[in-house]
């Protein structure tokens, strides 16, 4: 069977028609499609092109490729509606609804979404960016008073990249701390973290997944053993435990959960919204 | 006038149905939402507590809440469709038509989308992850030839937080290299650079907005002058021209815009799909 072909179309950055049309398809298991990301169409000449190519695709494959959208201009929309092809548009969708219960007709405006809606917020992610490489790996313990959550761990337990999430999603300052041996032989909270203790926010994972992530780093010797890693976790979730620290098994999450999961459990706001 | 409450519910994460309700709200300027954003619904219980929570602010602020949502279960999005609440569920809306067009029947299985969907495209983002950082700031220009694409322009033109969006959402992996006072006025691109002048892309951005991101890091000095900021981007943009270096104007883009321009204009294929 021919692969379908699926469009994800936007007259902006089409983050949310990806974001929307991705979460609809995993519905589908088994079933393997072909994305093709098409930004900024936000002209006539363009949406023509890309009508074009809508077509092709349909010959191409032999079956009606699916286009996700949030084109804005509703006569964008129209010409896409005439390819042969199954059109979703969310905006069509909802705005109708939105706009009566709101009772205001809606801007119909393109590219807001996406946009830098104000210097502010765009000043403050990358703020928020620029702080957690700063204080990245117990870099800059001075610099925890800012911090609106710090990340605890062992080694490759994903506080890095969440930290990096929480900061360019939603502008949140995240600064980690990976626990040392000694910290964990001592089974004592480093002097320097007590003071932070209601910012603290523990990861863990299991041994099995550890060992293979830090194997997979071409990591030999005592740090990939078995042995180390189930001692490094004990002592880990036995600090969380005794010094009340919230903490989260990231296994089987995806650096998004593990940002929602410590969001949702400490209260912190979000600076920025998506 | 009382502040609409905005709902984002999801048995996951919540990011779906934030980028999806953001982009709509966007389209109503001037109206003020109080949003609130709830993960993870995915039992009988929870979506009880939320319930009372979405009616409790319809009696408080007097108008109906707004409740965007991504819920699977039918059973839990029919009790949120009894509150006094506009509820506009995406499942609801597009499932039908996705089943129809492609003969299958949905799994209708809980929280697919940003979840650790393989190992595979976990790690790749985190390597591409560790990556961005090693490869920020011309640290490491020895690993160029991993790069996917390499971000070149002055000081503060959004190179950082643009690699570790493109390495955290996508998995590609992104260096930059910040172009120094001698390659500005030389004219020249160092030479090792020259080998990877494919991977190159160039950011710039106005002398006005460039010269206030460096203000507000409290700069002082020869660095955030006018003089010098001129220079610099003058100098920059000779060289991104003299080279066939694509670039781009980053004073009014967010960083995902900065990122699916990029992407678009090389057709880098993402490693990871959000």
């Amino acid at each position: 069977m021919p692969q379908r072909t699926v469009f994800f179309v936007s007259d902006q950055t089409g983050v949310t028609a990806e974001t929307l049309g991705h979460s609809l398809l995993t519905q589908f298991d088994g079933l393997e499609f072909r994305p093709v990301t098409v930004p900024f169409v936000d002209s006539v000449d363009k949406v023509e092109q890309l009508a074009k190519r809508i077509d092709a695709a349909c010959e191409e494959t032999g079956s009606r490729p699916i286009v996700f959208t949030s084109l804005v201009d509703e006569r964008l929309r129209a010409r896409l509606l005439r390819c042969n092809a199954l059109v979703l548009d969310f905006f069509e969708a909802f705005l109708a609804p939105l706009e009566q219960e709101l009772q205001v007709i809606s801007s119909h405006a393109l590219g807001k979404a996406h946009r830098m809606a104000d210097v502010a917020s765009y000043n403050l992610r990358i703020d928020a960016t620029n702080y957690a490489m700063a204080a990245d790996d117990g870099h800059s313990t001075r610099h925890y008073d800012q911090a609106d959550v710090i990340l605890t761990g062992v080694s490759r337990s994903g506080k890095t990249p969440t930290c990096l999430y929480l900061a360019l999603q939603y502008g949140i300052f995240a600064a980690n701390y990976p626990l040392a041996e000694e910290d964990l032989e001592s089974g004592r909270l480093p002097n320097r973290l007590m003071a932070f203790k209601s910012k603290l926010y523990g990861l863990t994972i299991s041994p099995e997944r550890l060992r293979q992530i830090r194997l997979e780093r071409r990591s030999v010797g005592r740090y990939a053993s078995a042995q180390q890693v189930s001692f490094e976790l004990r002592a880990a979730e036995g600090l969380f435990k005794r010094y009340n620290i919230p903490y989260v098994d990231t296994t089987h999450c995806s650096v998004e959960e593990i940002a929602s999961t410590i969001l949702s459990v400490t209260g912190i706001e979000r600076r920025v919204r998506p």
